[in-house]
């Protein structure tokens, strides 16, 4: 695995000449096999810990649940931490927004990755109430590049996806390198000395391959889980699920091969594929994943057909209000933290559950037991 | 209204000598005119700068509504803040503990403040994750005064309550007294510049005397929503149900009588009551009222008989782990911010419930409007 993104140009406005076409396929061989079970050895002596502390056995829930995870993760009985945590926000367009699936017009991408830049959006605000750092990264947006900013990283191979209702979003070659980018990113920030990452996203029109992945995947019906998006009115979604179903139905032989990259590449977006490597790459480093909503679980659903292994690592931000997402979750088995009907995106939910896991983090490093002070162990203990 | 607690030692060993007797039903009253319903004239000022920010409207879900509650709470339309925010853990045993409710001895308490002060608990370390101030009041827990700390409020009215199960927990001289304590602490806060107060206890057994409110007030079974508290097994629960059906039925006529201050007198605790007057106290005030869990909302649903206008100030950080406090937040149609499986008590939903309304109120205050950047707005705005 690469350690850096040497071809993509972070500088300015260059486009992103990383490539490498022939090694793809084997550079993700190797990224799945770096995935590794989280050995559960070290939860009995974090339990102990935890039992300890002074306060009735079990009575920080979830919070408890979390310390014990990143217990495991984190190869560690004390001092774990989910921080500094970065939030990579990757832009990327659709062509699938041209069948007026968006209360938005494709170029508000561009204008939210300037908007992400000049500190004005919610996961501005957010991640800055969290003390989350933000990166933002343009993969495939609409337009040639940027002017510099320090927290942008430029590395476009595209300017958008194919219309899924048309043709496949992007040939498997531009989807490998989409995902490969992702798991540098990972990469990236472990080498900055970042154990927890999370997943943002800027990409109008992102619902409808996301909903379509879904469909693919899970085996879901797009009337089931397609919901509003940015936006939409009920004709709107009306219109959208039938855009779904005319993608599903042209990429029915894909979808029924079964191989999650071709499906993902038919179906998905570059910032999704992105995400999807993110998520690998961070498993692969052992470090904390942080997922936000609907966007970040679709390519945790990629990423989890091509390596189960990734849920070991993943952690669930919130349910989002997007029609269907409760639904899938459940299909997933996963339990979010948050559920306050959140539906903006970009890596909205990182920040709320980092908040979390830091008090996670705290309550087990810092709390006193039972066996440092004078007060007196429960009778059950 | 006083405007501080002259007649507490908050400098060491001494009693509160506060009484007033003859005073107390009359500054209760004034206490209760003093609260006003939350004018709603800025709700609409507030949604439309909710909907001009920079996102799909209506996307940050629960966070707007904290907002739009803020901006009425405090008579403004930018600027909202639940910052600083200080809670206040008020420690307060119960008699009730002598017939075996609860799996710690009655003597934690004590050992508990002493914590609180160590900075040991789970309170401690939350409140310092979220970055809100703890202040620690004994109000009548066991034994005499504690060595001087400069988070601690001495102001013991009592050492702890009678049995509940074979008297009143006090008289109704002493729980106004209770309750015009802690109606003076959210002045005290107010006065050092808190605009938000958040509830915290300390009471080995509180559950107990806490679900006989709860059934006395909202007309619930013993049986239905009698927990395991503190970690009670199946043969505690059964036998903490036993005992507040007794409370309950040896009370049955100050129930049936339907006065609140009555009904708290007798099944209740210090603690609780003047946890019921910081709600009060901070409604009078303007302020923030930042609730916990289970011990909480009891402490709620008093002040609320009360005055029901109490439910425009306050809100509820999370549904407790403790049995039945979902049927409890439903019957009194509350939709709280968490569900984590906490049982902690101390306060500790507070500090999260905090995160999430400074992210409400960032969100709101700083993040760019469409007026003032080149983002396209949505079709819908």
């Amino acid at each position: 695995m690469k350690t850096s993104l040497p071809d993509c140009d972070f500088a300015g406005e260059g486009v992103c000449t990383y490539e490498n076409t022939a090694e793809n396929e084997a550079l993700l061989r190797d990224l799945l096999q770096k995935i590794k079970p989280v050995s559960t050895t070290l939860c009995q002596a974090a339990n102990h810990r935890l039992d300890n502390l002074t306060k009735p056995i079990g009575s920080l829930g979830k919070l408890e649940e979390l310390a014990v995870r990143m217990c495991c993760i984190q190869n560690k009985t004390l001092g774990i931490s989910a921080d500094p945590l970065r939030i990579y926000a990757i832009a990327g367009d659709h062509g699938v927004n041209e069948e007026g699936v968006s209360a938005f017009t494709q170029d508000v991408t561009r204008q939210m990755v300037q908007n992400f830049c000049d500190g004005g959006a919610g996961i501005n605000v957010l991640a800055d109430t969290a003390g989350a750092e933000l990166c933002v990264v343009d993969l495939a947006s609409k337009g040639g590049g940027y002017p510099n900013h320090p927290s942008l990283l430029q590395c476009k191979i595209a300017q958008g996806t194919h219309n899924i209702a048309k043709a496949p979003a992007m040939s498997r070659e531009m989807c490998l390198r989409a995902i490969l980018i992702g798991a540098e990113l990972a990469n990236k920030a472990q080498a900055e000395g970042f154990p927890a990452i999370g997943t943002g996203e800027m990409g109008v029109s992102n619902t409808t391959p996301s909903t379509a992945l879904y469909c693919a995947y899970l085996n879901l019906l797009p009337k089931d889980i397609t919901g509003a998006g940015g936006g939409l009115d009920q004709e709107g979604i009306s219109r959208k699920t039938r855009v779904i179903e005319r993608a599903l139905s042209l990429h029915s032989e894909t979808i029924s091969g079964g191989d999650p990259i071709n499906i993902l590449a038919s179906l998905g977006g570059y910032e999704i594929a992105a995400l999807a490597g993110l998520i690998l790459g961070g498993a692969a480093n052992n470090q904390l994943v942080l997922l936000d909503g609907f966007i970040a679980t679709a390519a945790y659903t990629a990423a989890w057909k091509l390596c189960p292994t990734v849920k070991d690592y993943t952690f669930f931000s919130h349910a989002s209000a997007e029609a269907g997402h409760k639904q899938i979750l459940a299909k997933l088995q996963i339990d979010p933290l948050h559920d306050l009907g959140l539906r903006l995106g970009e890596g909205s939910g990182v920040p709320l559950a980092l908040f979390l896991m830091r008090c996670a983090c705290n309550t087990y490093n810092q709390m006193t037991t039972y066996s440092d002070t004078e007060v007196d162990p429960p009778d059950n203990l």
